[in-house]
């Protein structure tokens, strides 16, 4: 059950730091990579910069075309779940979405997303219903969708590795 | 088990828009309130809009001395949290801190944490151990806290209120 991010309405005079943070959040959290539906080249780079730091292959996709990135991934069989706090709760349909067992693009929009967004969706679904961050809802959907299993990312090709520490500051790598 | 939050390293010229999602955040993941280690009324006043149309009694103090209010903290019987990704892992130590059953301060830094403040924190907590977001850490770390429990958050007095939906949006109140 692969998962990647498609972020909608980022506009580069403005979320620069709350995209990058999205695409950070995406990658910690089990994302395989993110589809960014704007032309901002920085955003892939500040992302590609600390992936070949810190391992992995996540990817950015720039300035895709949003419909067609859900079309071609629901004709690859997968679902789309858009997060806004309009939805249904992720209480509600977490074991749902789990169960059928196939790759999600998790949606999150900037301040407004096109109304077609929602029709177009498989699942609306709400982190708490309430005004906050779309960096949050993404890491909490993501960390209920693998049930807290991958919290604990190991990325093998690293240059630099956090050692976990009680009350300091400890890495190693390059 | 009450929480609370305080944010270190608070720039008023560029981190406006991440505090505010960190104070968010804490109010929806609940949180009681969020101390301000910096001078930036824009930041209260911004919560303080969506508190008074969403409800609850969230709190924002502004410029707080950081150390004082660590302390304070610490006097009545609650525990520090800080929250970095140098730490020991959320997985490991999310029961024994449940298990201490006091109120818990989360700290949680903006990209430089004085030193200190590794040595001042009952625990040094990292969500995932790689570079994401702050913004996403707390979420998190909230949502483990309280095992899931306030994703359905009420607030009797809200103005406003979502009424979940599969495919729109639809709201009710003032």
């Amino acid at each position: 059950m692969d998962a990647a991010v498609l972020r909608l309405g980022h506009r580069p005079e403005r979320d620069q730091r709350v995209t990058t943070h999205v695409g950070l959040t995406a990658r910690a959290f089990g994302a395989k990579g993110m589809y960014l539906a704007a032309e901002d080249h920085g955003i892939a780079e500040s992302i590609g910069n600390v992936v070949s730091r810190w391992g992995g292959n996540f990817f950015v996709e720039n300035n895709v075309k949003w419909k067609r990135c859900i079309g071609d991934w629901k004709k690859k069989g997968g679902i789309v779940v858009h997060l806004t706090m309009y939805g249904l709760s992720l209480t509600e349909v977490e074991a749902e979405i789990r169960c059928r067992n196939a790759d999600v693009l998790v949606v999150v929009g900037a301040e407004k997303v096109p109304g077609e967004m929602y029709g177009l969706a498989d699942y609306n679904v709400a982190v708490t219903g309430q005004p906050h961050s779309e960096i949050s809802g993404l890491a909490v959907f993501l960390d209920h969708l693998y049930q807290g299993t991958r919290l604990d990312p190991q990325f093998p090709d690293a240059e630099i590795r956090v050692i976990p520490c009680a009350h300091g500051k400890m890495a190693e790598g390059k």
